[in-house]
């Protein structure tokens, strides 16, 4: 399993890839059964479903893991804010976050029975699973969590959470204490259900100064790793941080086993940033795609020659994959991946 | 003229401060000329109701300089693709670009012609404007310019340009190159109408990889920079790219006197890196003024002893005001500014 020796900083024979949001749009075939669920969200809560949209890309592909398909927000959903998905508008709850009572009153879901669909997800999916192949879960960070729960809805500035940020830090620490013990709980019962590695997308830490940073999004995310550290000593866990590149430093520092790179940072200042302390993910611009296979060759050459021979490095891109992809491009990108990275590994 | 002092890196008596879009919809004056203007664009368009807002916040706070009132995409719209602001959507140009004969058939908007409406304002500002008091005149990158342009609107990824970027590289280096032209001509003209010095905002070259910010942003704005220093050798330009907190090194050899910083990165780490080469502009957190005036102190105060003794700081947001901000915080801020930074300036 390349992926996971990968994220143990173990040797490989080639460099593994998978890539965010693999299971979507781009895919015919998701977009089948997204329509037979009606909605996105009945095909988050429906276990069989979600199984088969998760197994699709590894179909097509030679993708070295599988992830979980889910949302980011089930949590707050789970809490009874109301999440519903409008047609191109993205994320949209019917309850915001906005005193002292409102975090007061928000439950603390229970893996097992709020969230039991995605227990049931990742149980399906394993039992389906190639033995070879692993399987990724994963939650939103709760900063990011936070973000949503107090806007109500995507937000170019977030505005609403950094006024709370700023104007009342005690009431958004309180919320994030809350969502810190949430993640812990539902990442332990993914773990429990089966999945062998965790990744912690936290989409809005790039919004915030590197001090806030570190005080409303890095802390409680190293919290979240400790935590589960210490229960499951062995299980990987990725953090990625969008727009973080220039916080590697301290993210290190957070006891994740692999940090997740956006494009806007060359991996070779990123590796020398980090010192081979933790494994790197990614990190092509998912624009890429769009351009012809000789311009995908030079960018992935690129990308592997700054890594250069090293142990710890897993190929995806640095954001999701754009709705509108060529799923050949995919193809072409998997295979060129593991063919030319051979050269970087010992053997 | 503390601001134009800071710039040369001379020595000041206090930090000078001016802040993005100090001319804007949080204050109340403003909103009554806008509502007179009838939209956006007429007050951009009629020199004397740009040159009321301009003064506007200079009447209210103890700020060291204006910036002309306008907006960064008064050149496309000079091109005759429509510009359009429609209410919470942002801007909207009626015409895209596609193809190499959009871009062939663009024209090349002069100055005292299609965007005198522009010079014009200028002159008005100039001739009200206290003798003490600088004006910065201003232009979108080229980059930025060619987003909208291509994409027709404002977006979260501007994908349609990154598509263009990575699929047909040649055809967006004409597009650019065309763009660089067309904004040595607009800033040529704005210091013929008397501006005192300049600002060139990338908003969107932070979605790009470093190597393609190099070839499609940075480029350009250095080749814009070289021209016009070559004809006006003492106008000082700041050169400001939202999200290049990793890209500072390359972006002083631009040969800009100023870099931009928003808030993302820590003024200490930026001198580290910029040497004293160049002056600092930023970087509070738009969202700082959310706060109270304990927490506001607290962030200037933080700003100020991480920039330490030193000539070349001129104290600004990382980003524009946002709408619903209190002016009362703006005038705390502007008067904290100088107050305190008494103490880091000689004697």
């Amino acid at each position: 399993m390349r992926y996971l020796q990968a994220l143990r900083q173990e040797p490989t024979d080639k460099t593994p890839i998978w890539i965010m949001r693999q299971a979507g749009r781009y895919l015919p075939e998701y977009r089948k059964i997204r329509e037979k669920a009606g909605s996105f969200l009945n095909l988050c809560k429906t276990p069989e479903l979600a199984c088969e949209v998760t197994l699709q890309p590894l179909e097509r592909f030679d993708l070295d893991a599988a992830i979980l398909f889910s949302d980011i927000l089930t949590i707050p959903d789970a809490m009874g804010l109301g999440l519903n998905f409008e047609t191109g508008e993205g994320p949209v709850f019917a309850k915001t976050i906005q005193s002292k009572q409102d975090i007061d009153n928000l439950p603390l879901p229970c893996p097992n029975t709020e969230l039991r669909y995605v227990m049931d997800a990742v149980r399906h999916i394993k039992s389906a699973l190639n033995k070879n192949t692993p399987l990724i879960g994963f939650s939103g960070s709760p900063w990011t969590l936070a973000c949503y729960m107090i806007e109500g809805s995507g937000s170019k500035t977030f505005s609403k959470t950094k006024k709370m940020l700023y104007s009342q830090p005690d009431l958004l620490h309180r919320l994030l204490k809350h969502l810190a013990q949430a993640v812990i709980d539902y990442l332990s019962g993914q773990i429990d259900a089966g999945v062998d590695s965790l990744m912690i997308f936290d989409t809005w830490g790039g919004l915030l100064t590197p001090i806030a940073y570190e005080h409303f999004s890095l802390f409680y995310m190293t919290q979240i790793i400790k935590n589960l550290k210490n229960k499951y000593p062995t299980i990987p866990i990725t953090l990625f941080t969008k727009g973080g590149g220039l916080w590697l430093e301290p993210m290190v520092l957070s006891g994740a086993n692999c940090l997740g790179l956006d494009w806007t940072i060359d991996i070779k200042q990123a590796r020398l940033i980090t010192q081979d302390r933790v494994a790197l993910q990614g990190n092509l611009d998912p624009s890429v795609l769009y351009g012809t296979e000789e311009e995908i060759h030079a960018q992935v050459s690129r990308i592997l020659s700054q890594m250069g021979p090293h142990k710890g490095h897993i190929f995806n891109l640095g954001h999701g994959i754009h709705p509108d992809i060529d799923p050949g491009k995919v193809k072409f990108l998997v295979d060129l991946v593991h063919s030319m990275s051979i050269h970087y590994h010992d053997h």
